[in-house]
């Protein structure tokens, strides 16, 4: 079947992402969403949650009561009725190896031979999830960033068994016209998969930055956000640098600031987050985020999340350059 | 003299960035710029590029020749009349240390007394270029992200020498009310201040990545453009992370995240870009990215400036959030 076809999504486990990740499916043409969570009362928690994780844009289903009676949303009780036709099974249960291992043994029983196997880990490689599973080359890792009805990167990691055509299917599925994400394909298992190892190797410099004095966490936050936030979100980095060095691209880049950036790499902070030592900074820069930005509300992050669909329509606005000198 | 009275700022060296500077300057009220360069044909070169430059939104200036004829603009052939009557004093010149050592000496025996030294460098601390001067408490780096007349950032780096009252003077002068530019103070001088060693740490991995056929370097930048990017441009690192928390907030967040980030920060790459070793993956990144982007064009340029302004203006939205439940 292919991935343009309609499509029954089964959703194991509805927090935060699984919550958004419905939206993300029913925002589709073509969908069928089955929701299963353990949680005793599924129902009231879907009619009162999903209606802010719905867009605006989606005709005639801003309820969640008419997405049921018109039989776009199921809930289920059970996970055999949930997977019993699906043809997607994608699972946003807790970041626990032996619930996943034993969740995916389950599912195969249950879900047609057909089905993808989905997993929104952002940490358990596909590879250690399939250990108890007879067929290995229906699970793939499909990792999305929060939100990801709105944020547009799903990463894409197969393990060495899963096969090509489960990959290309994930990859078409994300990508079908009109649609505002991307995925991309990640070619090796590898912790924290490729978003994760960028954000971290930035952050291990923030704290180590905010723990030297040379910034507060505020204000280097400021310092993100005025520089390579909207950078990067105009430019990749690789893209950014070609740029930078003019006619001679990255090369001449690499060659002019050479210097400062091994005298950057060489120096970069080698903070902790685990263990004993090299942990000292977590105290000022947990008390300086407090105190720079408290708790969220509901209002926050309703904002911060209207900001951020604007910052990606503007990725995806044309413009119209007359031709220059 | 305070940082609102009108001020006439002599520019010295415009390539790139001075071109860029002159046009941030020029944007604001009660300025008047005078442009040194040591180029024959400084004239000639500014009626040709520095309109690329200049906002569309400045009122009747336009044309360059208007700005000259109202005395707005100033073009010097000698650096001592550039800076005879100036208040502000900003090199964009050649980033090497004896040129700066040997200019800022000069610019001492021709500039006012209480005249702002600022340097544009973005990698020679205040303290080194300040060694031949007398008085070493009016120099200070500016540092710009490119283009500074678009991008907010400006990092003030002072020295140790440098007096107090001339930090709060720079910061004053870019937070202009009205003014998009968001300048923020680096406490202490450190190689690449802190922009670049944000930068450059993520930069770092990405590298490794690509050297590890994780994933290529078009790849990797879209991933940066699909998820990070758009999050930074609209949520600092630590502000993310205290949304990622949840009411526990960022220390929530490092207790859940912190065993998938300690090994994240334990295998991050370690390569070099001096050197004889670890340099190896230096041809296959310019390779990838000189095949993903080739050479940018004028339009490409412009196009990258519009959608950056953009970006930039959307962070600057307000919202009307309804109270939520």
């Amino acid at each position: 079947m292919a991935a343009s076809e309609p499509q029954r999504i089964a959703l194991i486990g509805v927090g935060t992402i699984g919550m958004s990740m419905a939206a993300l499916h029913l925002a589709r043409e073509n969908t069928i969403v089955s929701v299963f969570d353990t949680r005793p009362d599924l129902e009231q928690y879907l009619l009162k949650t999903l209606p802010n994780y719905l867009s605006e844009e989606l005709p005639s289903a801003s309820s969640v009561t008419s997405l049921i009676s018109s039989g776009r949303l199921h809930i289920h009780t059970s996970l055999e009725s949930a997977c019993a036709s699906a043809t997607i099974i994608q699972e946003q249960g807790p970041e626990n190896l032996s619930f996943k291992k034993s969740l995916w043994a389950q599912v195969e029983s249950m879900a047609p031979p057909s089905a993808h196997l989905w997993t929104s880990t952002s940490g358990i490689a596909a590879s250690a999830q399939q250990s108890e599973m007879r067929d290995k080359t229906r699970l793939l890792v499909v990792h999305p960033f929060n939100p990801p009805h709105i944020m547009p990167l799903l990463e894409i990691v197969p393990s060495p068994d899963t096969a090509p055509e489960r990959v290309e299917f994930a990859r078409q599925y994300f990508s079908r016209p009109g649609s505002r994400h991307r995925p991309v394909i990640i070619k090796k298992e590898i912790p924290g998969f490729v978003g994760n190892r960028l954000a971290f190797a930035l952050l291990r410099e923030a704290c180590y930055l905010v723990q030297e004095d040379v910034v507060t966490a505020k204000d280097l936050d400021t310092i993100l956000m005025a520089s390579l936030g909207p950078r990067w979100a105009g430019n990749g980095v690789f893209e950014s640098y070609q740029q930078g060095g003019g006619e001679g691209g990255i090369s001449a880049f690499l060659d002019k600031l050479g210097g400062t950036m091994q005298e950057v790499w060489d120096g970069l902070g080698k903070v902790d987050v685990l263990g004993g030592t090299e942990t000292g900074w977590k105290e000022k820069v947990i008390s300086q985020t407090d105190g720079a930005y408290g708790t969220f509300t509901a209002e926050m992050i309703k904002e911060k999340e209207k900001r951020l669909e604007d910052l990606v329509r503007v990725q995806e606005k044309k413009y119209d350059i007359p031709e220059l000198e």
